[in-house]
């Protein structure tokens, strides 16, 4: 039995890693294997290279140079965490993955997305999570919700940069609809953690407890 | 003017380290501009790297991803130190570049080298020096004079690993005749130093100081 690679993309503020820990806190109550996990980040090798990154030393680091670390890192995080999970028989609930740097490098730093996925296919091999909630919020919204929480300073400049950001989730999204969900984040959380329920129910569903739509499950495969 | 990218190939005790301190130094006497780099390292981005590959946490870093950071560092290092001082007209001596990849990771570790060969295309567009050094020495003779230098415990599975990583320099050679120079390491310091002078003679001649073979130094092209 392998498990299910769940990943949780948005904006900033998108209420996705909030859902991801009540999401994460349901599957407890009910008894379901499950791994929480992040990126970038997730092995202590990658939250090195993340040190890295932020140090002063390497403010000046190349486009192409960042995408590969993204990746090596990426990769790394695969092989340690998440497939071993995954070959356990666990749920793996991942805050960010590949579609955010699609999203944030691509669309919001101008990075060719054909660039981006030669990496990713040497590095990962274009691994594709099984399903994707992306919890949409405009980047005005997502704005407000930041302020409170930070002291960002957030100009029209950044604002743009958020747009695009969104747009190039959109698009992933229109490549891919099999496996992204869009989860309206703008919603009361109740109604959003519900909304994650019903996104994910083919997949959570216990094999053997719900006798209602067996071949619903027999086609999500593996279940 | 674009200056001369040279690098010295190599075992470890082929001698290449002090054959390219001693160019450097007659350089320096004939007032001729040059860089002295090594790889890894070169740049403080790469030395953190560097320390990343030999910190205890990441002792079970995949080979992919090894090979990725041995490039991002090897574009970075191209970018910051490499391509602008030869865009000044320096010439640059770097002790070990993508050959010493390939024989290291590719014929003594088994990494694909076709894997080798996109990773680098994809970091470096296969940046390939101007002439490349290669210090031949048999591995047994290499493993004396490193006994000398440090107390590296060398066993037989290690004399293997450096027949396999001078194998690979000669496919390397033999594949790319033209940039390679092959230096007799086992000759006495002196005679190596002349074989150096001579294998550089087209590419170090100043011009319009030497008369005597106006053709040959034409020949090589941007003397």
């Amino acid at each position: 039995m392998t498990g299910r690679f769940i990943t949780f993309e948005g904006l900033d503020g998108s209420g996705k890693s909030t859902q991801l820990d009540r999401l994460a806190q349901r599957l407890k109550v009910r008894g379901v294997a499950h791994v929480v996990t992040r990126e970038p980040g997730g092995t202590p090798f990658a939250d090195l290279l993340r040190e890295l990154f932020l140090s002063r030393e390497t403010s000046r680091v190349d486009g192409v140079v960042e995408l590969m670390l993204v990746f090596a890192s990426r990769r790394q995080h695969l092989i340690e965490v998440i497939e071993p999970a995954l070959a356990s028989g666990a749920v793996v609930l991942c805050d960010r993955f590949t579609d955010s740097t699609c999203a944030y490098q691509g669309g919001g730093r101008g990075v060719p997305p054909e660039l981006i996925a030669e990496v990713d296919r040497l590095a990962t091999g274009c691994r594709a999570p099984d399903r994707t909630l992306f919890f949409d919020l405009s980047p005005e919204e997502a704005r407000r919700r930041r302020r409170g929480r930070t002291a960002d300073r957030i100009d029209r400049e950044s604002l743009a940069f958020y747009r695009r950001v969104r747009a190039a989730f959109r698009e992933r999204i229109a490549g891919d609809p099999d496996r992204f969900r869009v989860i309206d984040g703008a919603a009361p959380i109740e109604t959003v953690a519900e909304a994650v329920e019903e996104a994910l129910s083919d997949l959570l569903k216990p094999p053997g407890r719900d006798l209602r739509e067996p071949k619903r499950r027999d086609r999500a495969g593996n279940a």
